[in-house]
């Protein structure tokens, strides 16, 4: 039954780094395309949410079937409920990524990128797909130092979103309405996109450390409590 | 065993109807402290937002502490885990309140609620405030004619979603970028609000009806196959 369990955990583990790497392609295209205006790569990027979607589903019927066939309990319990709230996360930044293409396509032939805001989005989406990079790596190889760099890839994020706003609300601002708009979203997707990798990233470091254990004393139950 | 269950799931339902109400409250407050430029109103919310976190904290360690005691298979296990999906959209649709909140605080003591667009945002308002009175109502009772109503609202709030993009980009928009910023984000907030919602409400709907029936072959499972 344990080695059962080990091999269904180690199958999750796999299907999450498969999402978390067909997100970063996602992002990487999106943000991409979003720079240049590539309508194409946009709509490869809309095209291919749908697989996205259809793996973080499938993942968590995984996780429930074994919560139904494995019954863990403790730590191993610990691991199958984040599996499913980390596949619902690595949905949604799928979903981020088909925004910002979105937006791509919905200004095209106009850029959608904002003049003057040209290099701020392309530092943007480049710290995006190394958070990518870095959050399946990091689901790989449950190296903890990666998660350190995503907070700082994170707070990067957080300071050009800011400094977007600043832009945008300051006096040499020369764009349109629509190019206000743009901007706001886009920089909007950007910064939530890292919010949900970082998430992600705490939950691999909570059940590497064990902090999550103040919470044990309520499901470390005496096996006569339990069925069968 | 059984017994003990099912005042378990009696347990988890009266507090999702909490936080749905809590919710509830927050989306009300916002909207109108929103619409008002009321930031005692907004500080209220803010600062009331941590209650409606540690409340949907609590019910996920109820949950995992029901899968670890209790080990639920099938349509129970279903239920356990739909509840740790509902609990996280609430949440969510509680950070979005205080967002907007948060923009009504931002531009205080100008108004957050952008010239041209105030009958918009008060319909926006109102239409989310409905929805999440009937998501409380339907957590509560499991009225299910209530889902049709809450898709409704949905619609309506994407159609205003869509006209405040269509007035902030045509050519009688008279908002500098200010407001053009607070239109977009505003916007963006209401509407996410409010398919958050649907997603809860689907939910409910999938387990009244036993749509998730089409997975049910994989996690039925012999007795066999269990532990114990």
């Amino acid at each position: 039954m344990r080695e059962v369990f080990h091999q269904s955990l180690e199958d999750v583990q796999n299907r999450l780094v498969e999402i978390a790497g067909l997100v970063t392609v996602a992002i990487d295209k999106a943000t991409r395309a979003f720079e240049a205006s590539d309508v194409a790569l946009a709509e490869e990027v809309i095209e291919e949410d749908a697989v996205i979607d259809d793996k973080a589903t499938a993942l968590d019927e995984l996780a429930i079937e074994i919560l139904a066939r494995q019954q863990p309990v403790a730590r191993d319990l610990r691991i199958v409920v984040s599996a499913l709230r980390m596949s619902a996360s690595l949905e949604r930044m799928g979903d981020i990524a088909e925004h910002i293409a979105q937006l791509t396509r919905m200004r095209f032939p106009e850029r959608a990128i904002p003049k003057g805001l040209k290099s701020t989005f392309t530092k943007m989406g480049k710290l995006d797909t190394e958070v990518a990079r870095r959050l399946t790596e990091l689901l790989r190889t449950e190296d903890l130092t990666l998660v350190e760099e995503i907070r700082n890839f994170d707070d990067k994020l957080d300071d050009l979103h800011v400094s977007v706003f600043e832009k945008v609300l300051s006096d040499s601002w020369q764009g349109d309405p629509s190019a206000t708009v743009d901007a706001t979203l886009a920089s909007r997707y950007h910064e939530r996109f890292a919010d949900h990798a970082v998430s992600v990233a705490k939950k691999v470091l909570y059940l590497s450390t064990g902090d999550w254990m103040v919470h044990t004393d309520t499901i470390e139950l005496p096996l006569a409590d339990q069925p069968g």
